[in-house]
């Protein structure tokens, strides 16, 4: 059982704050309560008065003879913190803390908050808000907010960080039939957070929509989890500020969070599944499409029309957002031939021609939603003088039923089509004012359609519990080499630590070996193959100068016997020393022929982890930013999906005559990273640049690692 | 005068098919002319009634004793031609043809079309239509359409391909508070076009705001040309479909008509000032903020709103779409420090908290519209308890006419703010529903302001009259060598006359020469430079094999005397001759060293002209689309902003430790091919690439011009 049960669905509530006078708040959400219908017991707290809106008002909770369920409080926010106490006190289970004044506007507010939250760990309190709406419960009738009325019970499952945008949601689905599973405005978070209510939702019923306004997500790798299991079921669609730094300033100002990297939220979003919105406009023409209609299975729509240019527009909108533009089957086209009058068109975008009568309409909707090259259908209307409007509203709406396939509309004019889009929203298909909308409803039912299938393929083709895994004994080497640079206080590990762990992770690196004179550096380079690189690897030339200590295409013993003597006289030379006195620290490395750069970085974040980056680096991840992220761990499909999502990739698989490169080799080095970050949480940094991708079926080398790790 | 303006402003209507019975169409049209109020004389022509709505009917055109300024023809297609024929024979000048049934629907339809356009050309009579709604005019209350309304009289200039879409834009501005100056429906457009109305506003009077929806464009250069004039004075926002191909063939089979290649009419309207928007919704959206505010003097924008979450939002969209937050003068800070209470954000956003009456509004609104850092601001209210919806409309609208700023708003929150929207837009405030369509138009305003800088800029910078001229003598000598090609019967010149005419128009190409011996290619080698690259450059063996006929890299005697004799050989064989017989077909030229290679091409459009595209060539405009194009002739400031639009740029110019390269040349070599293709109209495709381009002031190269020419 879900803590938060009781929370939303009590069976008893004390307002605490009920008040006479009707332009308090208090006196607002006891209306709301009383007159919304609950059927519960209800207990005012006030300690001026006896009784509040006909009920038996009690001076403090403590004296409620009765069990609690819910406390609701609303009084100055300077008296909150005790109202609380008394509440554990009396082992009430839940209360939400609508008053404001808290952290968004005061250290002291911040204090309070603290403390509340100390009372609520200790004695098992769930606490919402301060600082919000409160929640409404339709199912229930239970309106604990001062929204000002119980909207329509229904399939969607909203949480907000802001109150406003709470309101504006209410105001909105009251205009429209969408209704709520649950309204819940969070505030600041003192106790139950956005992963609290979606663990509710998660661990009771999924709303069939859920959709969220935050400004701050906490604890990103629960956030992560949480949507993963939510997602597969139903759509998360999410308005999330902060992309700019203006807004992160705004948002700071506003709540006091931080908002956190947008590269890493978006990342994450995009990953477990999650649609983010562009506004509120975007956001409640898709909250509408997903409530109200049944999940799309393709993306092949057909448009019907009774005017060409609305429908050029739409074929556009179409085709720009990842839908496709039906082909009708035969016996489609047969019929709308049949059906329609000779100058119709009877391909898709098909038009009934402007004196369409409403059973023209019907037969060219039952024509193409009977079709099973199909999968969606958009019908535009615009008024003409014979249009019948509600009749074909009538139409589409029942054809929409019969076939059970995704259906939207849009009536283009004003007044004029006013009660036919009413009657359309009444029958449970969303209607627009404009076709632009229903294409970007659309657009985002395949985004999810998209996500769900890929998850789904994910988990039948293959557990990826295996790749990448190392065994304890290497891991502990991997230990041993960080410890070991902790204990010399280094946070950065050197070039070869950082090859040397790549290495046991089964990431392949240029051979190399050190060598101790001009005899042992030509065997070496013999064994090793031609050409190769020499450089100097003491670590206390490191950074001196990167070209100096470096001598590129060896491809003789005699160039390998010049570079010793020259890479030996420099070193001496910079610490002062004798050539002689030289020894042990020039190193012969296999030089990597052909292939194609590319690089995998991987950044820590606070919340959500570890974020891993692939692309070409250099100007095409920093000019063109072509590159792709993931939250680790990655499975072998997300490795794949990151590599798919640059058009790196597109460079490496034979683009005009470049060869075709090893990019399954990509996609286990991925993995292998992000298994060793996972084991190793304490790296904070790693970069393998360049990765050099050889020919397909020739794999990739890693040729320089660097890591950093935190310094705990 | 305009050959339209008696056209659009005419003393005597005729209208051909008005009808007694009120379902038709002819009924509709004479009504709306009556009841619009329309002073002028109206002759209803009906040959089965003498009289129709109370006024004298006629037989037909002919038999009118009066003279006649404007026919609207209302009847089936088949009769339409005869009465055209009539309206000619009687010296009308202008003729509106409503009726549908013609080139969009059959063969027989489009001779009808031709027979009218024939008329036309011989009488001077000007035609709309057919297959179009009419036109209105609300300035003199005249409603020569069958659109239900007469609309107010405004400042929108429209004009529509599509009946549907220009019904829409009526419906939608009977809610709003926006009015037209002129409002028409071109159809199939057999003779006025979107250019002629173009040029009527252009030569009469320039609305404030023109809005179009083209499908077709059927004189690019003539519509390029107007709208260079047009929209330095007044915005001209566009709605244009067909950026798909199944757009384009939807358009096909809605008007017949062809929409061209995306890619020249999106470079068209952005070169000459056009707003295209993305969709209906859009453009509504955007007409609003264009008709009824001053324009945008500059992009830093001020907010003020009473809620925290929907400001968070703005600031992300004012960010992402290139505009600024503003940062207030310490004037405005103390202000607005004295007059917003301590939890308020003084800061851009500036939040007057939820409790905010009219009054504080009014306080922050006069204090950032005074603030002289503040460009434009933005209103968001959301309806709390206390909200004083309609006073602090009052205090928008009137602090907007007294700071005479941009101001737009935006009321969130369903029927609870409708009033106040209502009296905003009275006021001539734009207000939407949700914030992000006020900076959706407001972004577009900007997209218009710099448009306008940077055209007047390029006025007063300086004229580029004498750039790239090249004088006739040399112009003579490029005339020549295509002749000659044409001559031979060959479209596509030889590199060697790409080379050549390149060098006449100014464009540097490595020096180069026919060599007929060793020793003749050894001292040319050494005169030129080394290295050089030596190829085979008889005509016979061209495109036989790229690779064997070309050696680069050649830095001695030696190397070159090898070249020789290997190059003469191939020769030899591969035309079965004996080696002696080889003689003046190798060539040397100049191998140029280092230096960064892009590219510029150039093709032809038949409605549009020559388009330029500037790049890096290969994977960048392939896979990166990096690439920026302009329509031809440019001027020293468009090559510039060219150059300045890709990321190439960037890389140019000293990326990291990338050298700086010589991007003034790039710009010279583009207004060099720009006048080029202007002078030799008959080149339909030119590509330079490479060009190589070297360090700054080092200048740039061009290695390889390839030309086809039409083949007249």
């Amino acid at each position: 059982m879900n803590s938060l049960e009781k929370f939303f669905e009590p069976e008893s509530i004390a307002v605490v704050g009920a008040s006479r006078d009707s332009t308090k708040l208090g006196h607002m959400v006891l209306k709301n309560i009383i007159q919304g219908g609950y059927k519960g017991f209800v207990y005012p707290v006030n300690p001026k008065s006896e009784e509040v809106m006909g009920l038996q008002s009690y001076p403090d909770v403590e004296q409620i003879p009765y069990d609690v369920d819910l406390a609701i409080i609303i009084i100055p926010a300077r008296f909150v913190v005790p109202v609380v106490k008394q509440c554990a006190n009396k082992g009430i289970k839940g209360a939400i803390i609508i008053s404001a004044g808290f952290g968004e506007v005061s250290e002291e507010g911040k204090t309070w908050e603290s403390q509340i939250r100390e009372i609520a760990r200790v004695s098992g309190l769930r606490v919402l808000g301060p600082n919000c709406l409160g929640f409404i419960n339709p199912k229930i009738k239970l309106n604990a907010s001062f929204g000002k009325n119980l909207p329509k019970v229904g399939n969607v499952g909203f949480l907000s960080q802001s109150g406003a945008f709470g309101t504006a949601m209410l105001d909105w689905a009251e205009e429209s039939e969408v209704g709520f599973n649950l309204f819940v405005s969070i505030g600041n978070k003192v106790d139950i957070s956005e992963n609290d209510i979606l663990e509710y939702w998660a661990e009771t019923k999924i709303p069939k929509v859920i959709v969220s306004y935050l400004e701050d997500i906490k604890d990103g790798r629960r956030f992560d989890k949480l949507n993963s299991q939510i997602t597969l079921k139903s759509p998360h669609l999410i308005l999330k500020p902060g992309r700019t730094e203006a807004a992160q300033e705004a948002i700071k100002s506003h709540t006091g969070a931080l908002a956190g990297s947008d590269l890493v939220v978006s990342t994450a979003l995009k990953q477990f599944g999650c649609l983010r919105a562009d506004g509120m406009h975007d956001l409640f023409d898709m909250v509408r499409a997903f409530s109200l209609q049944p999940k799309l299975k393709g993306n092949r729509i057909a448009v019907v029309t009774n005017a060409g240019g609305p429908a050029v527009m739409t074929t556009d909108f179409i085709e720009m957002n990842g839908l496709r533009v039906a082909r009708f089957d035969s016996r489609t086209s047969e019929i709308l031939r049949d059906k329609l009058p000779r100058t119709a068109n009877i391909q898709d975008p098909v038009d009934v021609i402007g004196d369409a009568l409403a059973d023209r309409y019907a037969a060219a909707i039952d024509a193409t939603l009977g079709d099973p090259n199909v999968d969606a259908l958009i019908v535009l209307l615009t008024p003409q003088v014979m249009t019948q409007i509600n009749e074909t509203a009538d139409y589409i709406g029942r054809l929409a039923k019969v076939h059970g396939k995704t259906v939207m509309a849009a009536f283009v004019g004003g007044k004029f089509v006013e009660s036919g889009r009413n009657r359309l929203e009444e029958l449970g298909v969303p209607v627009y004012h404009y076709p632009d909308r229903a294409a970007l409803a659309l657009k985002a039912m395949n985004e999810y359609r998209l996500y769900v299938s890929k998850e789904k393929a994910k988990q039948t083709i293959g557990a990826t519990d295996g790749i990448g895994h190392v065994d304890v004994t290497k891991r502990l080497n991997v230990e041993s080499i960080i410890s070991a640079a902790r204990s010399e206080g280094r946070n950065v590990l050197t070039p070869s630590e950082g090859l040397q762990i790549a290495e046991i992770y089964n990431i392949t690196v240029p051979k190399s070996r050190i060598v101790v004179n001009e005899e042992d550096a030509v065997s070496t380079a013999e064994e090793i193959g031609f050409p190769v690189v020499m450089k100097i690897s003491s670590e206390k030339f490191l950074h001196k100068t990167e070209l100096k200590g470096v001598e590129l295409n060896l491809d003789s013993p005699k160039k390998i016997i010049d570079a010793y003597q020259m890479l030996r006289s420099r070193l001496a030379h910079e610490l002062g020393i004798s050539t002689d006195q030289v020894e042990g620290d020039i190193e012969v490395q296999q030089q990597i022929v052909g292939g194609h750069e590319v690089m995998i970085g991987v950044k820590k974040d606070e919340s959500f982890g570890h974020l891993l980056l692939f692309g070409m680096g250099g100007i095409y991840t920093e000019i063109y930013k072509d590159f792709a992220t993931r939250l680790a761990p990655l499975s072998m499909e997300d490795a794949n999906e990151m590599i798919h999502d640059t058009k790196v990739f597109e460079i490496l698989t034979g683009f005009r005559n470049l060869p075709v490169r090893d990019v399954a080799c990509i996609a286990e080095r991925l993995i292998s990273i992000s298994r060793l970050v996972t084991d190793f949480p304490m790296i904070n940094e790693l970069d393998v640049n360049p990765l050099i991708v050889l020919d397909k079926g020739s794999g990739c080398v890693a040729v320089d690692v660097k890591i950093t790790i935190n310094s705990i």
